[in-house]
Order: C-alpha cells, then structure tokens, then sequence
C-alpha cells in the first residue's frame, strides 16, 4: 500500500513555537502505545515500567500492541484511527521500527493538539496523509544502553519530558523536512473510482483507501455500483452502520474514518464469515465504483 | 446454551431512585469493558480515548475483548463473574451486540451497587439470572455519529455521566420491562441432576450450570457419581480445590461461582491435557449426576 | 531449563528489618501482575477488581497473561527481565502455579528495593539466580473461598498491605531458607562456553544464558565463534543491536539483560523468519562458543 517516499520541506523553523496550546498539565499525562512487541514477553512491560519509573502520575494506555512485526503502514492506520479519540495534548509513543540509523533521526511530531515520538522513517507523514503541523529531532543526551531499545532508552525519556510540561524545543532542534511515505490514493476518473483494501479488521470488516469527501465528488446524486472481489451482488446502495441489513448480508457504508467500509453483518472472520473471507478480499485488492448516469429512483 | 426470550414486567417505575446508595465519587470512577474487539485494531482504544476525554480521572478495567464475536451467552458469562470483585459503584460496559434497533433500545441497569450500559437484547437477564433492581432506556442527546460505534458513541456518553456522580434518571426513562434471555437449567430428578457445559476457561477446565444449592438439595449425604463425556473415571467425590489431587488427574468442585467444575489439575488446554480435550467435554454437552440411596462410606 | 532443587538456608531471621527504605506512598501503589490465566476470561478481572476494592488508588500494571500455563521458568524469566523498570517499592504478585500445600507455603520476598508476592515453589531463586535480601511465610487471616483462587484470595490481600504501606513483618513470619530451583548453567572450558536457549521471544529472537560477564572472562580479546542449530554461517562477530546488520541477516549480542541474544534483524518468528525458526533453534538447545588462540584481525 506504499507507494514510495520522499523528503519534502515543510514550514516549521526558528519560528515554531516549540508547544502548541496544550491543556495545562494538572494531574497527569496520557501517554499512548503502539508497538508490534505482543503481550507475551516482557517489552511492553519494561516500557511501562520504564514511564511509571520517570513519572508516576501518567496514565498509559495501550493503543495495540498486535501490529504484524516492522508492519509500518498497519501501525500508521491503527494510530490514525485512535489518537482522535484522545484529549489534546496525548503524547503517543510509535514502536513499530523505532531504530535510529545514519539516515533516520528520533522524532517528535506536533500534530492536532497532539505529540507524536517515532522514528523518522515515513510512519507519521503516512498516518496524517501529509506532512505534521512542526517536528523536531531529538538531541537529548541518552543512556548509553538506548540502541538495542529506543522505545525505552529514547521514547519513553521523550514522552515524559513532554509528560511533565517540556517542550519539544528544549530536547530537540526544529526540522524542515521529514521523511515521507505515502499511500497508494484511488485511481479516478469521471465515471469510477479504483480504491484498494487498506486494511481489514478482527470482524473481517474492509476498510477501503476511498474517502466519503471523494465519493460524494462522483456521485453527484447518480446511481452507483460497487464490485470487489468475488461477490456475486454488487452494492448499489450505502447504508449507514451494520445493523441495517440483514445478519450475514453484505454491505458498504462510509465508517467514523470517513473511508469507504465493506462488512458483513454479524460476520465473523474467525468463523469463516467476516467479509473479508466471504468476499474473498485481501490487503490491497482492487474495489472499483461506477457511477451511472441514471439518477437513482 | 439459550433457551428463548421473553418480555417481563418488573418493579421499576416513578418510584425508582435513579442512583442507589453510591459511595460519594471522590476521586475517580471505574469503568469496566466487555467486547469482543480483540486487541489488534483501534476500537478498543477509540473507546479509552473517549472516555479519558469525557472523564480524565476514569479508572479504566478491560475484564475482556476476546469474547467470541456477537456470542452474548459468552459475554454474560464472563462479566457476571468478574463484576462482583469489583467495588459497589462500577460501571461496566457491555460493548458486544451494542446495536439499537426499532425493537432494542439502549439501557442503563442498576444491580447488586453497580451500573451497566449495554443494548436490551437480553444480556443483562442472563448475566443476572432474572431481572435487575432497575433499568432506564437511554434517552439522551447523541452526537450524529454515533450509530456505526455505539459503545463509543453511546456507552461512554452515559458511563462517563454516571462516572461523575450523573443519575441513570437524567438520562434515560424508567423501563418496567427487559427482554429476557434464559440459560437452560439443568434438568432435576428425583435421584438426577442433569446439567450442561456452560463455558471453558482458558486452561480447559469445565464450568457447568449446575449451582450448589440445587446439588446440596439432592444430595442429603448420599453418595453420587457424575457421568460425562468420555471418561472412563466416573468423578464420585468433591474437592476443594485442583491441587487436592495429583497432577493430571481429574476432579470436581463448586467453584468461586458456586457452579460446578470439572478440571484436571495442571492440565492445559493448549497441550492437549485440559479437561475439556481429555475428557472429550464442548460447550452445551451433558453432566449427569446420579445419587445413590447409598449413604457415602 | 531447571537443574534441580534445594532448600538452603539464608540470612533472615529476628533482625530483618520488614520493610526496606521505600519510597514514601505518596498516592499510589504500583502492583503488577505475571500470570497465565490469559485474556480471555474473568480471572484477571476479578484479581483488578479486588485490588481496587482493598486499594482504589493502586495502579496496576500487567507484566504478562500468557506465560505458557504452569511454567515457572518461563514465568521467571519474564518478571526476571520486566521488575527492574519498576520504581522502587513496586509490588510484584507472581501469579502462575500460586497454590500453597503441605511442602509449599505463600510468600512474601523482598529484593533490590522491590516486593514479590508469590508461592515458595522455587520460582523466586529461580529468577533472582539466588536467594533474594528476605522473606517471610504469608501468616495472616484469610477467607474461607481463598484455595480455589490464591491470587485473588491470598495475593491481593498481601499486596494491598504492602501498598498501603504495611510492613512484611505484620502478615508473615520471617524465614530462613526458601526453596530453590536452579537455571541450567553453561558449561565452561578454557577454549569454550556451551550454553543454552533459554527463551524464544515474539519475534524469533534467541535469548541464551550465556552472561556478557562470563563471555569477557574468557574472551579477552581472542577470536570467536559461535556455532548453534544449523546455521550454515558462524557467527564471529558481536553487534551492538538488531539494525548493526542488513535486514535478514543473523547477528548475536548481549542484550539489555545481560545475556547474548542471537537475532535476525527484522525477522519474525509468524511469518517463518525469526532467528529460531530460521536457524531451527528451541528451547534448551545448545549453543557452542569457542575461542581460537588468534587475535582478532
């Protein structure tokens, strides 16, 4: 779903503040995590450890840490989704390919009344279809043990800086441009749109690269259909949440994302029921929407 | 594992207090969730991110997000035995079916000192065997948005109101009915109980719907067997607990529930040695306990 | 992994203090939690409820749910690698093989600034590689139901002690030996060092127990080699972490722990890539490093 990357200048200088307007730190911080590190071992562990050990009072919550190992695109589309939901001035930790290199800094990224702390590798550019508000590389004097877990050694020393009210200027320097990667955008033209499966969900839901902002250029009140995979029916209709059809009928509606979703009612992955499996969609595959000169009846 | 479902009347009406006798919220609330979201996707922390926004000092508690997709007899099961260690006060979502339709409303239950918000569609009846104290459809003001994620759109609404001391009463209307779910009861005889596998935990142990009041009423000292699967051993005594016997025999005991367990110490599911794999035992199979005029020995 | 094991006596006894220089309870406790009941059912649940019933202000922290159930060397070695990234004064319940018999009492184990709360089954020396500063035999009053379910009955009725500030001392008596389970250690010659796999983590990644300390012991700057599985290529080399090499190929290092690590960078051990599926390594195999006489180039 990546289609390359570039690095590309955004305004974010001498002039940048260094903080945002942040709700006043009161009581405590909400630090987020994103990691493919799983529940078994002890990683997540020794990074909670790690936080409650440089400031007691944050609340941590865990975003997920089932992203499929060094899986970029799925960590950005996880967080994407999530961090909205969190009050302004939540610091979220990504812990997907966290490795510095020669080519690739430690980060902070202020975006939305949020911060975000990673590696320079494309992840936060990808998650916001675009460039972040400001950014900054981190410049902190770090333990000598950082290298073999940044998430520890650096995130987490980031996180609760920022946790504590710091700003991004006093253990970072401002910069111009950051790493991109960008996702694969629909094809379009005046009478379709060719999207892809962007992700697919415990349920077997699939959520489409179509946005609604998109769609709803196209349609133009026209009547439509939607062709996917290896389903008999197409969809001609949108309808809006799950409930509306029948249990085990398909179909298409735009979800809280703003993106084209295809589900099945009560369809369950696991079981052999989800969408995904009964209409036989996979990571990438091709979902095309006509449009009809027919006004719909 | 159900039996059917009925609409019944119970006393909840003008005369219900809408808050009962809750300890005073000093500080900050908890707030319990059952989904069947997995850990994987966003969802779950769409949800923890909403509920920090509303009500920054929440307690938040996963009892679970591996209920088996839309499996309401599941969920009930495992929210009925984790609520009572909570303290009076809790709130607890029941985020699996959380659809309202023209025929299910939301509701907000009131039992036992504890809150729980979730759909009418008989969970609550179940979890509970019968009827709660009091109940009120929710009737507040919702965002747009809210009916593709209720739990999120809905359920946190109302769970954050009652986290900083709301009542149930200003924002929902008196239900004097519950759409009901039953579990299938055992079946008595005079000399016989005949029950079922209601839910197998993690290590494989076997958890029945046979309560210890109904053994102890036919029991009256007589010796007994329990018949089940493919056991060669019939079990003919209770223990107190899986280390009373060997490592890798079987036993049964009335556990912390009060329902009756069938279990092999140290036995693992996973590694084929669990009760439910060795003694051929699935969700819904039959447990026959047979008593003899025979005083026990 | 494990040798053996021995009761041997440590110094404990009239003069231990009860209670280390902990950090004043200011607000809140930190509990955290090492177990194998899973996530699936209400066990964890029930065991976070009744320490918020006993401790509402406690934070609890899970170090893990899925320790291989029963296995206490696997359930050593993750809190082993987890309670150090814990401030002082955390309270660590150990949760996987809890019961108490005749031979095996419930403990309280006090260490680096740390408490244990735990069965003496031996996996305490086990992940402390010795007897830890003290211990006491858990003596207080407890409820009747607390055998089924030691963890919630036992466990969290000690931890919440301690987490408000109560000393060992007033719920156990102290003791002078503890039962001892011992790690394979490596064997050692003067031109070589057989180690062994002492776990395999989410990503493939090997963790022996061969320490950096004995590794420099016979080092001392000679030529190396070390052979394992069937590993066409030796490694000679020691890095400093995953990304010292190209994506796909092995490296060894000591890592955070201590202990050399044979890895894959980016390997992952689901999608058949990880260091112990593709250098066909499991648990407790040998891993041999031997020491030529020739300098290093």
């Amino acid at each position: 779903m990546l289609k390359g990357q570039v690095l590309r200048s955004f305004r974010n200088g001498a002039d940048a503040p260094g903080s945002f307007d942040r709700p006043k730190v009161e009581r405590m911080a909400i630090i987020t995590l994103t990691t493919d590190m799983g529940a078994r071992d002890h990683y997540v562990a020794v990074v909670k450890g790690s936080i409650l050990s440089q400031e007691p009072t944050a609340t941590i919550v865990d975003i997920t840490h089932e992203v499929k190992p060094f899986h970029t695109a799925m960590a950005a589309y996880v967080l994407r989704n999530a961090y909205p939901a969190f009050p302004a001035g939540t610091i979220h930790i990504m812990g997907v390919n966290p490795e510095a290199d020669r080519f690739t800094a430690h980060v902070v990224v202020q975006h939305d009344g949020h911060y975000f702390i990673g590696a320079d590798n494309g992840v936060f550019p990808l998650m916001l279809d675009g460039l972040p508000e400001a950014a900054w590389e981190l410049t902190m004097k770090l333990d000598d043990d950082h290298a073999a877990f940044p998430v520890r050694g650096v995130f987490v020393k980031a996180a609760c800086h920022l946790a504590r009210g710091g700003t991004p200027a006093t253990i970072g320097r401002p910069l111009k441009s950051l790493r991109e990667l960008f996702h694969l955008t629909p094809t379009v033209k005046e009478d379709a749109i060719i999207g892809r499966v962007a992700y697919i969900d415990h349920y077997g839901n699939v959520m489409t690269n179509v946005k609604r902002t998109l769609f709803d250029d196209l349609h133009r009140g026209r009547a439509f259909r939607i062709h996917f995979g290896h389903s008999a029916d197409d969809i001609t209709a949108l309808h809006a949440t799950y409930s509306d059809v029948h249990q085990g009928q398909s179909l298409a509606f735009f979800n809280a994302s703003g993106h084209l979703e295809i589900a099945v009612n009560k369809g369950v992955e696991g079981s052999g029921g989800g969408a995904a499996r009964l209409l036989g969609l996979e990571l990438g595959d091709a979902i095309r929407i006509e449009f009809s000169e027919r006004k719909r009846p």
